[in-house]
């Protein structure tokens, strides 16, 4: 039946509190200061019920009185908006480049990031130094203690297991019986969560990119590694061991030889460091080079077969292209079409990542802001200094 | 939210005491008859609350009263049951060979079921003809008129866009614009939903078949056609334009070819039926038959790479091998099974299909049961005699 009602006359007061509160808070986030009218207004329900619920949550600490400034003329009505500093989230990318650290508060404000390079042969206690020093030095930035951090999501590359591991694979060497959660279990006492890097890009998308008006989204990460990441429902797609998306390990679809039509351009001088090889060819194809543009061609080609495989299965309604060649999207979207117009029966919207290099940490602030939301209609709303712990 | 609640003890009585008789007719259907006591436990209703709520149902015919027989010491209390007789529905089946009618109560049991052969080539008006007779006849045999039809279902061939048609791409001939929602709306006033036969086959095995226990599953056709439907979080994937499970139209995943190693086998006598050519192929492969063995060796190593592509992108739960070619699982399951192995980085369990070539008429069934539960909760419950029409 879905929904639980208890029986009329008969209904569990406290609970429908605590829903009501749920309703009010989600009402004001995200949202300028409102009056009690107003969110009454919002949520439906009555304007007393409204004052009650509102009042506990300044007490409890949820939300703030935004005192009227006496500008207008009269006694204007007070104010409340949500106190998005109750409490903050870190959303890490550990990349087989660099680590990666934002940290937000309850509305996913991004207060403070920090990057830091890594060697890509960096073995896992070197990586984990790494994500240390950078948390440690976001944290400082920030002025704040492990204590104070809610939830944390780290993005990782290969799919995650129920246990926060790569077992199934991952190019990170050495990492695949890595358990970042029990690493930082020693120094953060909230929620842990590990996710695949390609899945966390698919959410910040949804969330703050190309994909806000989409719910059933096949995210490209196009780069030295090709990957997907599934949205549908609007619900981020796992798969039932985790390993939802990696439609890549299959040869016939030829996501594994695809990058190497670029990094291997002939032509290409011996002094370019692996990273810019990739802007080299773009830059070379708009020049009009003609191996450039044959070997994005054929990258092109490659690239489609997969999207293609994942297009055919689930009939998205966008394809958005991420990862680090969409910032030459304009040389790829064209084609890529053109190719999956020969390929499948329907093709979707195909829209360019616009989030760039933080999409994988900012999709992983995501999901540690979901998570605490999953925990406050779980637990209910108790006052914001129990509930980290 | 999710969760609408009104003000405390400004609950709407109305609407709650309709949520509790859509949880007790749910608590009732398919379960044996049950006293008020019984069903005031099942829905965590009080007694005196499921009392007045069953009456209601018992006045406007949802409900019936089964008497005490008697038989037992002292004053037993009386039983109620679901009315599954208040209305029917129909699971039309529009194959390439047959028309198959399965006609149902609200339970979902079958009470007749009508199968009529159709010539492969039959053009839309004669396939259409075939599908009215297997109906009348169906429903004659069942003595019934189609104003008593809550709900029909039709399965065909081909990815099923929003009207209802399979303009996208259907091997039956000429059928692209057909629109059996049109055709059938001159005899029944009730709704009439089209969608594509291998989803149907998805949603039968996982109301009765091989795949109750699953939430995420790919079901795979395996037969003269091959195709793909998909059940993700207990959901049918439709996708966005109504084409998820198309990956058979990738020339890259071997599905269009995998048949004919099997239609072709070498050795094959001249007058073998085409509807029985698969079934020489799997008995001589069970006799040893070299040329029958390789013929099976190449089927389930093309039809290995599409399920590999679903398997890879989706991480089901359980895979589901049904079409005409699964009533020779034993022969296809073991190597399937290797070959995914080979190809995939998590192998889910592969199971037969026991449904037979019923499963697409049962799973209409199924989801015209569903358009009716889908109804109650839009409109409440009004007497049944109202709501069919």
């Amino acid at each position: 039946m879905g929904v639980v009602v208890t029986d009329g006359a008969g209904a569990d007061v406290s609970k429908l509190r605590e829903l009501n509160s749920l309703s009010i808070v989600r009402a004001m986030r995200g949202q300028p200061p409102a009056t009690v009218t107003e969110l009454a207004t919002r949520t439906g329900l009555s304007r007393p019920g409204t004052d009650v619920v509102v009042r506990g949550l300044v007490s409890d600490g949820w939300v703030k009185v935004v005192e009227p400034d006496g500008s207008s003329v009269g006694r204007p009505a007070r104010r409340y908006r949500f106190n998005a500093d109750a409490g903050h989230v870190l959303g890490v990318d550990v990349g087989g480049h660099k680590i990666l650290v934002l940290l937000a508060d309850l509305e996913g404000q991004v207060l403070h990031s920090h990057r830091l390079p890594v060697e890509p042969d960096a073995d896992p206690a070197a990586r984990l130094e790494a994500v240390d020093t950078a948390i440690s030095q976001c944290l400082t930035a920030a002025g704040m203690r492990p204590d104070q951090i809610w939830a944390v999501t780290v993005g990782v590359t290969g799919p995650v297991d129920a246990t926060g591991r790569t077992t199934l694979f991952t190019p990170l060497p050495g990492w695949a019986s890595v358990s970042p959660t029990e690493h930082l279990a020693t120094r953060f006492t909230c929620p842990i969560l590990v996710e695949n890097d390609c899945k966390l890009a698919a959410v910040a998308e949804r969330w703050q990119g190309a994909a806000q008006d989409a719910d059933d989204i096949v995210y490209l990460l196009a780069g030295m590694r090709t990957g997907a990441g599934l949205i549908l429902d609007g619900t981020l797609r796992r798969g039932y061991g985790g390993a939802a998306g990696e439609i890549g390990a299959l040869k016939a679809v030829r996501w594994i030889s695809a990058p190497s039509h670029i990094e291997n351009c002939p032509g290409m001088p011996g002094d370019v460091h692996p990273n810019d090889k990739a802007a080299w060819v773009f830059e070379r194809a708009r020049e009009g080079d003609r191996a450039a543009r044959t070997a994005l061609r054929r990258y092109v080609k490659d690239l489609a077969v997969g999207a293609a495989a994942l297009v055919l299965t689930l009939d998205p309604q966008v394809v958005i292209l991420g990862g680090g060649y969409s910032r030459s999207a304009d040389l790829l979207i064209d084609p890529l079409e053109q190719e999956l117009r020969r390929l499948c029966l329907r093709v979707p919207e195909i829209r360019a990542s616009d989030l760039g290099a933080d999409s994988v940490a900012l999709g992983a602030l995501r999901v540690a802001l979901d998570q605490i939301d999953a925990r406050l209609f779980t637990d209910g709303m108790p006052a914001p200094l129990t509930l980290h712990a």
